[in-house]
């Protein structure tokens, strides 16, 4: 069984297991894949704030109550100190660890935020008879880092992160009408063919697991990516707080198509 | 009172009683703005046909029995003959005469369809808060050949053309969510950004009423056009019919917003 076949529990007890431990892109395809956020609660009211005014960013899917460790709602005997297979621990604003269990790090007074991936979306534009170049030729999405400001509350603020996609304009057309559909995993695109405008250079990107091209037939799509808080963290500068790693997601039990709007 | 507060009805008889003749891009705004096309019976289904398997090209809003000069269910009062501001007719495949009123070439077996415009959701756009920046610039989209085939029939077959637009890209991004709940004024764009991709070179429009410009910060989004079937018509070599001149439309009494899907 390949990890595209896996049910999400499955991929969660062998990333638990630490036999997986890749980025989860294209695994269980059609399943939702969520950003974490874990920060103590003197700061969650806040952070549910920000999530609120940047709702492109940070789609909340679930939030936790202070020192509950699983997502009931997100499925089986979610762990969430163990099942990605990589976290960010900040510190005072400062990345001080990137580890594969939070378990050691964990307080009581801790709430965890799950918000939506633009993974989930992959699976149904290639349902939809959508060419992902990108994937045949063997590459992921790149993150780029913006000249867009995000919607700051008192101490969250910071530039929007977003994920790059190369399509041919025919299948961008569709790409952004379904996506429109499912603004709980980003919704459309925050912007489409001219990088320039958005204060992007296509050959720095913010941080990726490998060089992406765009084809000739292909134009590049932008869409906002859920990394872009743990830059508001950084900015915020608390005491600890911990993410997912880059691309490391929370694969969940529900199916993308129930988040259709 | 403007052309822009005139209602459709006024409008109607203003081009009737030739005191209006130019386009009618940008009248009575959020009303429907409607094709037509003309065609002996013997030839109706066929065409009918051509409709159904085109439907981004000719999105069929009505159509008459043989002979009847109206279309009573787009507006009170309505004269096929008459309520066009401009009218083409083809006999044998050749452009033989342009026309502000049919009524001499009327004839017992007419077939009139009308189907939808782009004109139509220019209006929607800017109540969506999109800036049409070629509007603001005293200009109207232009038109293209492209080197797409529309699906044929024994008869009728011909190229795809489009109008574009250029927007900037996050109202290009909008504006490919809203036209897509809009099938029946073309629905979605068939193509953005590399016009080259579609065989359109830019300084070569097929028919316009004056020079288009692309801002730096726009891309241009090319809209299946509902001229189209004109060359349709003219590959077909009918002995005689008759369409709409271009971006001389039928303004109806519907409102756009009833067509949304």
């Amino acid at each position: 069984m390949t990890n595209k076949e896996a049910t999400p529990r499955q991929l969660r007890k062998d990333i638990r297991e630490n036999i997986l431990s890749q980025p989860t892109a294209g695994m269980a395809p059609g399943y939702l894949q969520c950003n974490l956020l874990i920060l103590p609660s003197a700061f969650a009211d806040e952070f549910l704030d920000y999530c609120e005014i940047n709702p492109s960013v940070c789609p909340l899917i679930a939030k936790t109550k202070p020192g509950v460790h699983y997502f009931d709602d997100l499925g089986v005997d979610i762990d969430i100190r163990t099942d990605l297979a990589g976290y960010n621990v900040f510190v005072d604003g400062e990345k001080s660890a990137e580890v594969s269990s939070i378990a050691d790090y964990w307080q009581t007074d801790f709430v965890s935020f799950a918000y939506g991936c633009s993974f989930s979306f992959e699976a149904l534009l290639l349902d939809k008879g959508i060419t992902l170049g990108y994937l045949d030729r063997g590459q992921r999405e790149a993150l780029y880092l913006t000249n867009i400001d995000t919607n700051r509350t008192d101490k969250f603020e910071g530039k929007l992160l977003a994920s790059m996609r190369p399509l041919h304009p025919k299948d961008a057309i569709k790409a952004i009408s379904i996506t429109d559909k499912y603004p709980q995993v980003h919704g459309a695109p925050v912007h489409i063919g001219l990088p320039e405008l958005i204060g992007v250079d296509l050959g720095q990107p913010y941080e990726t697991l490998g060089p992406i091209s765009i084809e000739k037939e292909e134009i590049p799509l932008f869409w906002a990516c859920g990394v872009t808080p743990q830059l508001a963290l950084i900015n915020a500068k608390l005491p600890i707080c911990i993410t997912h790693k880059s691309a490391h997601m929370l694969i969940t039990d529900k199916l993308v198509s129930e988040f259709s709007q």
